[in-house]
């Protein structure tokens, strides 16, 4: 076991919990405790039992998160299940809390049938303010989310949103760098699961009205791969959601491997597996081409390499290197905006609201850094502020 | 509205929840982040996943509980339904943490069905290391805490068992300064619901065994009377667990009305509405009588009517009156006692420890005090204490 691991495991056996909770009021006097408890209790239920909407003025219910996980593709360890999902969702927890100031409980479940979560989810829902989805595998993870879109609190799965969030943020700032035009791009993706799924249909635009449109100039041209190349109409083996990307992606329909696919693109994004690609497929990319390599702890390229064969930019998952997509760098400040004003869903709006404040946010671009630090506080009120903003347009009050 | 509920809306609204989640780190540095979330929690998530019990050693699990309610039975306020019951809920955890040190979170169920209930704390049980069941309408409250037993962590309906271990406490020492002896009494209860139930039971020892009765006798006599009177075998309309009280209690089969139940009775027991009983009855009972009169807020009878119709020892569920039965005395020791040992389930023979471990904790008796004060902070590690001499006993780990 590597060091890291050793002291990963130290911290947590010292911590036993990386969250707690706290009391915030003291009791002292049997008056406390009357107000506290029974018989004060009394009065704000009382008003909740007349008006629902009162719980979010009396409860923790205005600024709580559940994290909610099956524990069916936690990080790079896959399906180990809830309760050994349970230190991950706690550092989300903590996360939350410490970016955005949200008070987050982990809940991994024990069940797996999309139906049955969704059915607890809705149980659950009444203490809490927002749900995070959390490392729910693809596909079983699109439809419990759009089944809880009704909840009538936010519910959002971050390994889709959040990625693609920090991914259209970096690439807003890639193409200031480059020169580039969104609506000129040829984008491939490798891995068509839920970042790759998400990603895709944020850098589209889709769900977007064409007003809507007017303040971002999506791309066009998304050229999808999973492990057996091009999602196109030549592939006879498609079922479900990757046969519903025929509908959006791939507008030329090439078909072929990753490595066709790559030949004359402009940017490519890695969400699959590591160590794919070397200098000799970049070098088939355009002039100036873009590179997140997230595959994570291994990219699907280093840095170094991509440099080598012409990239531009590359950005990878890694905290070693330049241009982390973490993320921590959009979840806290998305949930922050939605609580605050106590909005029903996180729209498509509000996501691409996120990530031009979040692109925004770097002053000083340059190709080693088209991203903040996932160490800068300051970004969640930034991103909470875009959100409140276009939320309150879109009436979602 | 009266100024103490005026004050209470006041209180709630400033604090918009009475708990709160904290980080028990700092991020500051990228190793910081590195460790707490990805990839450092690859270590403790593999740990567990190879062996579950290491959730105690590296996660909140050992030190959480969920306080679960279906918000049908809520103090005075009755069926208010799930959101409505968070206050009461939050009151409880804010309970947990200031006497137990216990991470408690609360989990209003929007679901009715005791078999989803059920199936929903099942699926909920992975982050908690015990689970609090509160204000859940008689009968299914029964089912549900029983039909969660073996679910591997301790699963305790506070109304029914905080209550009788409060009361038997309170018994226990009122014995001590009348001069009678537990297997002489006749009690008499009034409200045959949860907490009438369990006071029942544990007065009368019941899934205790011959030898585990050693260290506690047992009443032998215990009349419980419901709005319609004295159940007995008269009466014609008793059905489910109203039924099955015949088989352990009023073991002279007597009938008629509470009045006439509480003829020559020592000891009466109050867990239903208040405004009841006036010193003319109190002065039927034998001499040296014990009243508990815990509806609430309006008692049965006032201590003042009580003692002029002769009782010698009177207890309420008012703060402002002597010998207050509140559960806050028994559940956080209880629950730090069964944590602390990793304990599987709360037993009969724990419920007693704890009972009489806080019965022993009063040290100079009076009529007017057979009880602690609700806000002594020694209590609960008192009370741990001797939950975990008696679990480990019973080879509960």
């Amino acid at each position: 076991m590597s060091d890291f691991h050793q002291r990963s495991l130290i911290i947590h056996e010292q911590l036993k919990g990386k969250i707690s909770v706290v009391a915030k009021l003291n009791i002292q006097t049997k008056d406390d405790l009357s107000l506290a408890y029974t018989p004060g209790v009394a009065a704000p239920c009382e008003k909740i039992s007349k008006n629902p909407e009162d719980a979010l003025k009396f409860t923790i219910k205005s600024n709580s998160v559940a994290v909610v996980t099956d524990g069916s593709a936690v990080l790079g360890l896959g399906d180990i299940g809830a309760l050994a999902s349970l230190p991950v969702m706690e550092g989300k927890a903590l996360l939350f809390k410490k970016y955005g100031s949200i008070d987050a409980w982990p809940i991994p479940l024990d069940v797996r049938e999309p139906a049955d979560i969704i059915e607890t989810v809705r149980r659950i829902a009444p203490a809490f303010g927002g749900i995070n989805l959390e490392d729910i595998s693809a596909p079983r993870c699109f439809e419990i989310e759009e089944g809880l879109q009704d909840l009538g609190i936010p519910v959002f799965h971050d390994d889709q949103h959040g990625t693609a969030i920090v991914l259209l943020a970096a690439l807003l700032n890639a193409l200031k760098l480059t020169g580039k035009k969104m609506s000129d791009l040829q984008v491939v993706i490798n891995g068509a699961g839920a970042a790759g799924r998400a990603i895709t249909r944020l850098l589209l635009g889709m769900d977007l009205s064409k007003e809507e449109k007017q303040d971002f100039e999506p791309a066009k041209n998304v050229v999808l791969c999973d492990s057996k190349g091009i999602i196109s109409s030549e592939r006879k083996d498609l079922l479900g959601y990757k046969k519903e990307f025929l509908t959006y992606t791939n507008v030329n329909n090439i078909g072929g491997s990753l490595r066709e696919a790559l030949i004359g693109s402009d940017v490519f994004i890695g969400v699959s597996k590591g160590d794919l690609l070397t200098r000799k497929e970049i070098r088939t990319m355009k002039k100036d081409s873009i590179v997140f390599a997230l595959a994570n702890p291994v990219p699907e390229i280093y840095p170094e390499e991509a440099l080598a064969g012409g990239a531009k930019i590359v950005g990878t998952g890694r905290s070693d290197l330049p241009n982390q997509v973490n993320n921590v760098l959009a979840f806290p400040g998305i949930f922050r905006g939605a609580l605050d004003i106590g909005a029903t869903q996180i729209t498509t709006k509000m996501k691409l609201a996120a990530a031009i404040a979040l692109a925004n946010s770097v002053k000083h671009l340059s190709v080693d850094r088209i991203l903040p630090s996932p160490l800068d506080y300051t970004l969640a009120p930034l991103i909470a502020k875009a959100v409140r903003r276009v939320a309150n347009d879109q009436d979602l009050m």
